[in-house]
């Protein structure tokens, strides 16, 4: 559906940028919705980027230009002309702006801020310096402030009169004479009230609120647990410094989930987009774990060289290594991310452990048992007709499910209560450790039943 | 900070329960957010919560239920009174009472709404057969509509009669007398505009919006990238039916997510909670893809096989399997997640598969090669000094590595190709291929360095 909006889009944009028709250009790209158009300007080369830009009209052109992202947007700030780029710059919520300045290289926001005002300038810097993924770098302070003694008319009037250059209106923030927040209240709550009723009245004075250096995973939850639309954001005195708005809130979501598949597949997290990071920052992000667990399998290579001499007279038993270690990996990645999302999504705490265990004992047993039976069958259709090597292989499947079921089932658990991050308990790490259990448990029942 | 403010309560409330103080515990529930009861409501034993919840306001109890989830809900369900129960019912919005109804058993959804008006029933009957995971299901049916001809003063009394029923008043929805969708306006754009100003005037006309079987997917996507509050949608001659909005949608967004992540390590994906899963169904998600991967292992046992007589006379060989095997499995993984959650992100699309080649290739050489030199350290501090076989298994595990790139780049491109979902290209899959792979290289090089 929007895949072909879009490239209806550039295809007729492209057609006209052929014919260097820039009056019917300009007249088409006025008609597109600015995050379609961000779109398509991430997509072309940078020179056409650049041409149908300077067609926009300024406003549209600020609005586009907030939509993009990374390398295209970087490649788009410094070739535009400086008073241009200055005028976005004004006319973006301070969250976008920050957001943008954050991106650039720090000569090149020395100076561009270096004719704001100093109040402006002291700002800027103040949010540049709040930790990324804390509520401080998300949030915006552009919002609506009215006071208790307020009428629903005179709040109105007030909406009215600042309204337009904050980013929402449908949550406002019910400050004292010294910015602290007395409550917040809801447009809703005010259209739908008579015109003399006192913001005192209409309030909610139990806020949900946070502080700027709170982890924005954590913020999110709140956002998902209260149906929020906004969160006021305070210091330690409780005045209100920013607000955060839920367009944001669905990138963080979107960016912890980006994380944790990351965490999962063993690399450390980096927000770039795929395509605009580098070789060399990609394999970095990917080669520390890949030793931690080339490092780790070490310890399985023991195993089997102590166990050579039994693999010498029984070198069949090879043929079978691949597929336990496989299946155990498997059968222990299926209980970790189980574990894992639901310790995310908050449906999984840390007293839940014995559940965990138990539930993942009765599982591995179906599980390992159903494997074990088939794996029967399996060997002898591959023509395999030793009955001791057959129930080596599928007592130790079995074994291995269960074991590794219960593995990838608690440690999650115990990473939450060492205050870890449980996704990097996932697959690769639980599969190294199974690997080892699964070659033990193999050899020792073939050292009981074959030799 | 959550996790604090809902333990307190609780163990607030339990100090109460147990000297049976029914008066405070009444006051002390009135106060309390209904998110925050809702989350004390699953946790508590079942005969508990019913008390608690026979103490609330009638139309708290609508708000906490609505909030309420699983198998603590269906249980409540059942153990209150009928007339509560529609009183509930009655309360919830459109969207609400359908996914309520979708949990419980047929009987006792046919008894339910045995009572309502026919055209309640015929309703409810429709909104019940709309597929999960389309937006059908998700929508609601209570929203504000204006007509074209309307003055903003006009449309605020409209919203001031209709909107205490609505779920939302942020965004209106334009509509001629029959029905026909002609355009949005924002609650923004009318409280800050003029008293006279026609609704016609300040509509949005060109509206993004969607069909009741659309995939709830796409839907998110649309959210996502247009920034949206509520989506409109619509019928084949573009009547409105009902809207969307983002609350549900931040749900969609994670529902989405944990699919992927449940793909990702092989299972069947399923929107249960863990804890309310029984131990058949989960073993059941789980044993398909665990029989898939073990049974295509066989084809890596057939090449240690072939390979047997290299091993009996090079025993030593053995010991490198497990690690050449996770290491190969592992980078693969990263690579298929990068992508996979690439793709999913609307980051990566087909046309990127030479990009994502060249890449993977240059990423895996560095890679490689960097494993591949540990690997002689490593070996040569166990002890080896056979420098033919440092150099096979440094050789292969650069080889491996690097086929093992390619591979998890490009499968979940080849994937989405044939319009197959991408995660189930990942980690497990991905593994079963390289293995075979690694080993061929293996026993290859080896028999090439070695014998």
């Amino acid at each position: 559906m929007e895949e072909v909006r879009v490239d209806d889009i550039l295809t007729q944009i492209r057609d006209l940028l052929d014919r260097k028709n820039f009056v019917s250009l300009r007249h088409e790209l006025a008609e597109i919705y600015p995050m379609d158009l961000a779109e398509i300007f991430e997509e072309l080369p940078p020179d056409e980027c650049l041409v149908l830009f300077r067609l926009l009209h300024k406003d549209q052109a600020a609005e586009v230009f907030s939509y993009m992202e990374g390398a295209a947007r970087k490649e788009l700030a410094s070739s535009i002309r400086e008073s241009l780029l200055q005028h976005i710059l004004d006319e973006l919520y301070f969250d976008d702006k920050i957001d943008f300045l954050e991106e650039m290289p720090a000569n090149f926001v020395k100076n561009l801020i270096q004719n704001s005002p100093q109040e402006e300038r002291a700002r800027i810097n103040q949010f540049l310096n709040y930790p990324d993924n804390s509520a401080g770098s998300l949030m915006t302070i552009e919002y609506v402030d009215l006071k208790k003694h307020m009428t629903v008319g005179q709040a109105l009037a007030r909406i009215k009169e600042i309204g337009p250059d904050t980013e929402t209106i449908y949550t406002c923030y019910v400050l004292d004479d010294t910015r602290h927040l007395e409550g917040i209240v809801s447009l809703r709550r005010l259209v739908l009230s008579g015109e003399d009723e006192l913001v005192s009245d209409l309030m909610n004075d139990d806020v949900v609120l946070c502080m700027a250096h709170d982890d924005q995973e954590e913020v999110a939850e709140q956002f998902k647990k209260y149906d929020l639309m906004a969160i006021p954001v305070v210091d330690g005195e409780s005045r209100l410094i920013g607000i955060i708005t839920i367009d944001d809130i669905v990138d963080v979501i979107e960016q912890e989930n980006t994380e944790d598949f990351q965490k999962m597949a063993a690399m450390t997290p980096s927000d770039e987009e795929y395509l605009d990071t580098g070789v060399f920052k990609l394999a970095k992000n990917r080669i520390v774990w890949l030793l931690v667990l080339m490092i780790s399998a070490t310890f399985t290579g023991g195993i089997i060289t102590h166990f050579e001499g039994l693999l010498s007279t029984a070198v069949m038993l090879t043929a079978f290594i691949p597929m336990l270690m496989d299946s155990g990996g498997n059968a222990g990645s299926q209980s970790s991310t189980m574990i894992i999302r639901g310790i995310a999504l908050g449906e999984i705490s840390l007293r839940d452990w014995p559940k965990i265990l138990w539930k993942e004992f009765r599982v591995g047993l179906v599980a390992g048992c159903t494997l074990g039976i088939v794996n029967v069958g399996r060997m002898f259709l591959i023509g395999n007709r030793d009955y001791m090597v057959m129930l080596t292989v599928s007592l130790t499947l079995m074994v291995t499910v269960v074991i590794a079921k219960l593995v990838g089932g608690i440690l999650p658990i115990v990473a939450k209560a060492l205050r870890l991050d449980p996704a990097i308990m996932a697959g690769p790490l639980i599969t190294t450790i199974v690997d080892a259990l699964s070659l033990f448990v193999y050899f020792t029942a073939a050292s009981l039943l074959i030799l």
